[in-house]
């Protein structure tokens, strides 16, 4: 059994995470702490946990979570970083779930997050967790970044693109929508139910914090640098993402690659990934089906006459998108099943 | 392992039991059948089930179904009626999701369904399938009918009442809500998203089928005959039905019991049952806390000054009130721990 | 043209005013406050009203005020309170949202309302703005109490079954449900979109604000002290309030009265009311069909064997709840067609 | 005032033209067609007309129509064409709101709506309703194919770049999203509540008949032949349409055009349009904004480095995207006052 403490609990990642850690067979939940909560029954914010869990939220304290094997952070941006150096020092180990150890540049981070980095020298031997693609990376390391939810999406839709140099680079789109669980438990008036519900609108249109993460992945599948514009959208319904992916054929691919070509490249691509299922070709993928599960499902598209290539890619936001991803890299850490506790069916309807 | 038939399996029962037995340790899924689907893949009409079943939906064959130790029907009302008995005389045990053997008295029952009763001598025998009242009685049926969704939370929360006799059973107010899902998956103008989403209203506000099935229970629980006024409404949801139910204390118990005695009562009736749970007096349970999970939570509540107990009971529709009420109930028929393959978490948010 | 300025103008009852008076053809909007927004284009905030509506938000300013004819209070409760004697004084009428002038009762106001009510020497002068049963009182007001949401469906829905001694006033229930929008526009977790949509619940079950405002509104319908029974829902929708009303019929109306003749009651009592629609019998009133309207539709039924008369009372919250009504009651102040400016048709889909 | 007659009003740009025209100072309604509803009222169907309408459905009767001075076909593709000549012929004008008109190509029109042309010497003479592009065509028509949805949002987001060569029109991309109304109220499983709601998915993404109307359009614009990729998702909410368009910027413009620059384009070219509304650069407009109303609202944006021109656009589908463009047309046609009877503030919240 893993030791394991979470650290932020009352969020929307932190009570999905514990959704999946109370039926994970290899996991003894030991501590789960909240400044604000510290005290009250984790079943008390979240009724669906009653009969499940019957740990109090406690005032965050190094030694208790120094007795854990693993410890999550499931805290907003810019917490984890003045913990976690402790923690490492006393061999435990970590998956942060928010931002501050997902981008390798230093000032590209401070930029993007406006405020100082409290650990940059960790940045360098951080892993991004990414499992279709750092698998082995994972298996080893003592500090994880988790990966943001659009950035899973669209990363896993254009790999196979552009591993194998079958786009431009230069001139990527990507269309994205989001579920408003992606805002976040706060309470602020935009993500109120009477100011979402029925409407629709994109936002960050100019510039959002999860285009250079993407773009440093991006950058990481293909030699050159690549050029993506980035449209994150906010959709009335609280979980799934969809991201809608154009990328341009090379010239070179405009004349010898079919669609066929490339769904067989998805297909092989993805084959013995348990969390990313390629659909077959002139699939619609609906977010609801990965609703609570931690799969990944893409299909591609291309329109008559046209050298676009189009992957449409879903997720749910708050699983594969945070917490089953979280689960998924633990289980790669700790050398279990990788599927261990995260099979779960998606609720439908 | 327990070889298991579906018949019926289209529908939103049939889905919802196709991803709980998917997941069950103890089955062996044997046959889907569906005349609309045969030959096609269950996961092509139910992409959340990739990856979990490869079974094609087939044409329905009483030899086929006949191999299977149990096989549940998730059919419209009137079908099972007329296959069940050759199953029977095969030896098969059967659970039906459907009303056809809701009701004991088969003049109520051909009056409310509209239709004569293919095989009546099989009602006194059908086990009404409410664990937490007819537990013993489901262990060795062959038959079992599994009850309606507002049934099953309205019977539920007057129980304890009734039981013990404190409110009067000739005035009782069931105003029950449900989510969509309840009206079923057949293309129909009054369950479009268009129609429906933003709006609510009552309807079968003069007399609705689940009335006599719910007198039938709650007749059973005391001794007179009880009258109740049951309106249900549509919510603009999926998955959930809330009953609020009112019943006025008799003269004797108006002096003696308090609203804090009538709460022990109910926690001391459900103490033992995996699947009630009864909230702190003064909760308000939400149907999002059961959303996915077989769970029925209860809370009590009175008004200053008044002699109307109220109680609020929230249950998912398509499982404690279809799908994963059948599968406990198979759990038991077949002497498996109760909750197996049944302990999923609600999904929240 | 009658001049007018709103207080608060940056709540859901604020913009709902405006939409509606922006529209009105004898309305000059003069001024409309708000302390947080003071600056700030009012269509900055409600991008709806770009190109109908130029004024800023400004600091409330009573000299600013007292140039109008009419003064709208869009507050939150106990803020008209503080500011209304001082616009009486000078001779402008008032109309206000809130609860401050709602309760006859001082002490049953500061108990429910916690807290001391600033001007309890104007209770006795303001006027209940419902129009279908004061408008005489009305037309002549300086002071007037808008009335709640709830109070508005449930008191139109009980005034015909109780002004004729019906139904036995001991025992009535009403079961209500609202949009969240009725929550208003505050900053609050309870009322995020990811807590609320695909969710019902019940709240302030055992008792709630309106409760004594019905109460005091039923009980001068008729010469007995009612007891009601009051419990409010909240739907997973921006608009609308359900309630269905339970009324049980007095011995003497059970043997003399059918369901026909109170169906003849209610149609004769609304005849001439152009905000009360009674449907035919049996049907089955949806909110939709009154979103962003101001009308009232109600329907009645009973259930076969059953003493007890059904009412279905829909409105939407925002309109003849809150502004629509404010605005009904303002033409009739100001001597103006009573259907001016709040003609319009329902938005259906 | 005008005579008006419409045919297929069951739907739901016939309700909501119904809705608009009802309150219409010009208009008297003469007829509504329907087949499937003839004998019944209009307002049994759609309750919020009570009161407002009190005419029956009728057979479609070409006498009858012939009286009046216009007629709407609010009817399914390829209903209009068969009878449109007759009623030409006999001097009434006519608006189609579907695409029986809309393509000059009579094989484009063929090929991409599987069906013969039975006028297609009408289409040369047949104006397209696009008001911001054909105001003075409009004016003298007898015939007028209404735009559909998708391609009024798409064109007059694209407009202005066209208009004056700004990008290339070869790399053209159109990400759009349609609320549920647009595929209207037949019976069909996938517009069930259940199979929508909080779930979200593109569809025809490898083609879209949209498709060829919008290319029409664009290529109407300017002198290159356009090359656009369009895919269109359905949202889990009634009525809205958003596209985000994405478009680079020529060579020429890269080094000399500032997104100001753009920004003072579109505000000139819409600045007497009474129902495109340029929002200030940074926007990101909602469709709530425009919930009922028949405003197009548009906002630009630029990311940092990128050559690519953002274009967001909101309509409300079934009025700026169909009937209030058509009342709007109709105006047109008749000479009165182009927003007469379309000024409605959109219902926010």
């Amino acid at each position: 059994m893993i030791k394991v403490g979470i650290v932020g609990g009352t969020g929307y990642t932190g009570v999905e995470l514990l959704r999946l850690l109370v039926m994970h067979p290899e996991v003894d939940l030991q501590v789960i702490t909240s400044r604000s909560e510290a005290g009250t029954l984790v079943s008390d914010t979240y009724p669906n946990l009653r009969g499940h869990l019957d740990l109090p939220f406690t005032e965050p304290d190094v030694d208790k979570l120094a007795e854990c094997d693993l410890v999550f952070f499931a805290t907003p941006n810019g917490v984890a970083m003045k913990q976690v150096p402790e923690l490492l020092s006393k061999g435990v180990r970590v998956i942060d779930l928010a931002a501050d150890f997902r981008i390798k540049d230093v000032a590209v981070w401070e930029n993007w997050y406006g405020q100082t980095h409290a650990c940059s020298e960790l940045l360098n031997s951080a892993v991004y967790g990414l499992p279709e693609i750092n698998r082995s990376a994972i298996k080893d390391c003592q500090l994880l970044a988790n990966p943001g939810c659009y950035p899973t999406a669209v990363q896993l839709g254009f790999l196979p693109l552009l591993e194998n140099n079958l786009v431009e680079p230069a001139h990527l789109i990507a269309d994205a929508k989001s579920g408003i669980s992606g805002a976040g438990r706060g309470a602020s008036v935009s993500s109120l139910f009477s100011e979402t519900s029925g409407s629709f609108k994109a936002y960050g249109a100019s510039g959002h914090r999860h285009l250079p993460e993407i773009k440093q992945g991006l950058n990481a599948m293909q030699s050159e640098s690549v050029g993506l514009t980035f449209v994150p959208h906010l959709l009335p319904m609280i979980r799934g993402i969809e991201a809608t992916l154009y990328a341009r054929l090379t010239p070179a691919a405009q004349s010898d690659v079919k669609l066929e070509d490339v769904q067989a490249l998805f297909e092989k691509r993805f084959k013995d990934e348990p969390f990313v299922d390629v659909m077959p070709l002139g699939s619609h993928p609906e977010t609801r089906s990965v609703k609570g599960s931690n799969m990944c499902r893409i299909a591609l598209h291309q329109q008559e006459g046209s050298d676009t290539i189009i992957v449409l890619s879903v997720i749910d936001n708050l699983v594969k998108g945070a917490a089953g991803q979280a689960v998924h890299n633990m289980n790669i850490m700790f050398g279990l099943g990788e599927t261990t506790g995260i099979e779960q069916v998606a609720l439908m309807p």
